[in-house]
């Protein structure tokens, strides 16, 4: 007897059970989910931290150890997938009474879910490094970023394409595709290694987000032109000119409503009596701020990142931060979980030979890839004594964005299935390699890194002390 | 460009965009209806609060407001609902480019969503009411607390049974039914207000908490009798054993294995480093227990709140409420719009004729709903100067459970339409007469209370700041 599935005030009173997905399992398998995504995402963070590697790669590989490649406990409706290679769903046949006629539907619904709190959790993330990030730190190493993320599209690309063309004999439009994936950085990868090690502050680490930012903005446009060239043979210059005209409207409006809205956010968060009368607001902010991001097709997470660059600058920041830090850490392992866990290491296998073209092709990109963007750290300039080797490689994991490339690549039918599977090859490969990399090219903060994240955090709760008092001050008044 | 849709790292690259789900609109979806959620939530509750009622009888009416009574902001797919009617999908048409084709299946995804999400609140609710309650207090007022919640049970089947078949000579399985209804108390709403009125930790708010959990259990077993009467005309003893056996061996299970798991979860959580150490471990058992309850036919909140209660009595307890209590923050308000946007108030209007015997069926019914509960205060003994209305009328609301009733009684054709909209307006004006009724019955503390409530805050933050600096002192150690 379940709590919701069976609310429902209308009449008729109830909706035809065969109908309607019975909710009573959704949730039941939601809960399980949650379970080994949660089990496996502690396990793989603490023993990445034990090892000293950022804990956000062990819970990317926890995933990949529970998902598509090996024990298929979390699994989704993709490609050749299908309900009965779920392992949860098997479970729940066996043990709860779920049938295998309403199964399908159960494991879309599970997977639904399961898909929408991580995207939740993305947006969570970028909410939280917006509010641990200065957007006055951000401008000053806007330049140095600008073109770190230019230098970063345009090497990675123009080296894929002209690689592929030269040396494997592509042909043009799946080469520029392939070149177009090589030009895409990871923002939550980063920015979640970044802050796990107490770098987010730092300049590069600055530097390094505020390039990634760019750099998302660029792959959009670079995708849109990518995508009308194979579609049409030619760029279609008004979506371009929208995008671009739009992505900038979209960062400089945040950006000066946002020093408007600052005073009337904390002037009604300061009205509010009632519970949660601080992180509501603040998500009904973030949550609009990404949907309009979604709305003028850039990225939910980007909405999301300029709403925390917004709250950051007011005197709720340290309050909010200590709010949101709980639900991040229920919601973000979701995230990174999921993306393991959708990972099919089976293209990497070179026992089987359709593998072997894609192989020595994805060696090629993966070299491209790295190389390309530990280039971009050299072209900084005017900061002495900069990591200029952390920030290359800060740009190096193209996570998902790399594969929306592949995605609308082999959508279009560019793309053979080897540089298909090169291209999934590269954005796995990129995405595994940089935390490890991130975290020993700061090589002399293996102990120093350890104290200062320790001494942040104790900062944190120091002020957040002084946070308590205040409100508790404010309580006592009232 | 959004993010989770493409990640698909297996090979064949890409699902066909035509057999999934648009996961990109789902997201917008999601995210505006969770917009809508918590600004309702946020209004109806300060306004609810500013005219001393509790916040979640504001929430509740938020949720009428925008849900299938009135603004068709949030409808779910019951009934004669479908996707047409609801406004957020009209509104992502036409300023997101959502296609009526994709819309049935955008719906039935983002109405999964928010229901999980609805579930999970009332999940987490029921962690953070255990978090706050004390096992020790509930097994004191434990025999108060049975002989309310059977005679909270015995009282309205029988006055409202017997009722409907000599004053409306209605025949004996539907009467059945409706009495069953009238059994039900829901622990989400009434341990809600208390919580908010800062009574949870009463005397009181002890007795109505232990009663609405024992008479959760004995609904569940009162609704096997119903359903097996109704289906064959006789009851399943087996059934009903079953149910009485695993009720009882979860509950005392829960208590005794907890009293050992509690340490292991205290060495376990000083074990962890990452982020999220003690939230996560927290969760996993949480979700473990309310699947368990679940699979057994229990309620899945009955595991969380067994989950709490366990946690309760660890050291941990401080830090991990102060944790919890953003989360439940952010996921709580969408359970209670959620029940309130699912309420159907058409079934009230009197204009309607067919409605007109079902109202005079449900005027008979809420008054046994509310005397049959108010009464059952009065059989608490050995505890003077209690306030005995205070508990009757806290055991007063229905909410869903009351509706399972209905659910089960209409889908075995048992109930009659006026009957069965009878139940529905019984529930509805129980569930949201209670809140006032509840706040009013403690008069004397119109100005204590929040006097109360606020050095109740301030103390808890008192303790935080103690607990800050432990662990602040533990992580400078470490």
């Amino acid at each position: 007897m379940q709590f919701l599935d069976t609310i429902n005030f209308s009449v008729p009173l109830l909706a035809n059970a065969t109908e309607t997905v019975d909710s009573s399992m959704v949730i039941k398998s939601v809960l399980l989910s949650l379970v080994v995504i949660y089990f496996v995402s502690k396990l793989g963070g603490e023993l990445s931290n034990k090892v000293g590697l950022p804990p956000v790669l062990g819970e990317l590989l926890g995933g990949v150890v529970i998902g598509i490649s090996i024990l298929h406990l979390l699994v989704f409706p993709e490609g050749s997938t299908d309900s009965s290679s779920s392992l949860i769903m098997n479970f729940l046949q066996t043990t709860a009474g779920l049938t295998p006629e309403a199964t399908p539907q159960v494991f879309a619904a599970q997977s639904e879910v399961i898909s929408v709190l991580a995207e939740l959790g993305v947006i969570i993330l970028l909410f939280e490094i917006g509010l641990e990030s200065n957007l006055k730190e951000l401008m000053a190493v806007g330049i140095q970023a600008s073109v770190v993320a230019v230098v970063g599209v345009v090497v990675p690309f123009g080296a894929g394409t002209i690689g592929l063309m030269t040396l494997f004999g592509i042909s043009a439009v799946p080469a520029i595709f392939a070149g177009a994936a090589l030009t895409a950085t990871s923002i939550g990868i980063t920015s979640k290694v970044l802050s796990e090690i107490g770098k987010l502050n730092s300049k590069e680490g600055q530097i390094i987000l505020g390039a990634a930012v760019i750099d998302d903005i660029l792959g959009i446009i670079v995708l849109a032109v990518v995508a009308s060239l194979a579609k049409d043979g030619e760029v279609d210059i008004n979506k371009v000119i929208y995008l671009i005209v739009s992505a900038t409207g979209f960062l400089l409006g945040a950006i000066v409503l946002g020093n408007i809205f600052n005073q009337t956010f904390v002037a009604i968060a300061d009205k509010l009596k009632t519970r949660g009368g601080l992180v509501i607001p603040a998500f009904i902010f973030a949550f609009i701020m990404a949907y309009l991001a979604a709305v003028i097709q850039l990225e939910a997470i980007l909405g999301a990142f300029a709403a925390g660059l917004v709250l950051e600058e007011t005197d709720k920041r340290k309050e909010l931060q200590r709010q949101v830090i709980p639900i991040a850490d229920m919601l973000v392992p979701i995230f990174f979980v999921t993306v393991g866990a959708k990972t099919d290491l089976g293209v990497l296998n070179p026992t089987i030979p359709s593998n072997r073209e894609g192989l020595i092709m994805a060696t090629f990109l993966i070299a491209v890839a790295i190389i390309g963007k530990v280039v971009t750290g050299l072209t900084v300039f005017g900061q002495p004594g900069i990591n200029r080797l952390a920030i290359g490689i800060g740009m190096i994991p193209r996570g998902e964005v790399g594969l929306v490339f592949a995605g609308v690549g082999a959508a279009s039918g560019a793309l053979s299935k080897p540089l298909g599977a090169a291209i999934v090859m590269m954005v796995i490969l990129t995405t595994f390699l940089a935390p490890p990399l991130l975290r020993f090219v700061f090589p002399d903060e293996t102990t120093t890194a350890t104290l200062e994240a320790a001494s942040g955090t104790s900062l944190v709760i120091e002020s957040d002390v002084i946070t308590l008092t205040d409100s508790q001050e404010n309580e006592l008044k009232s």
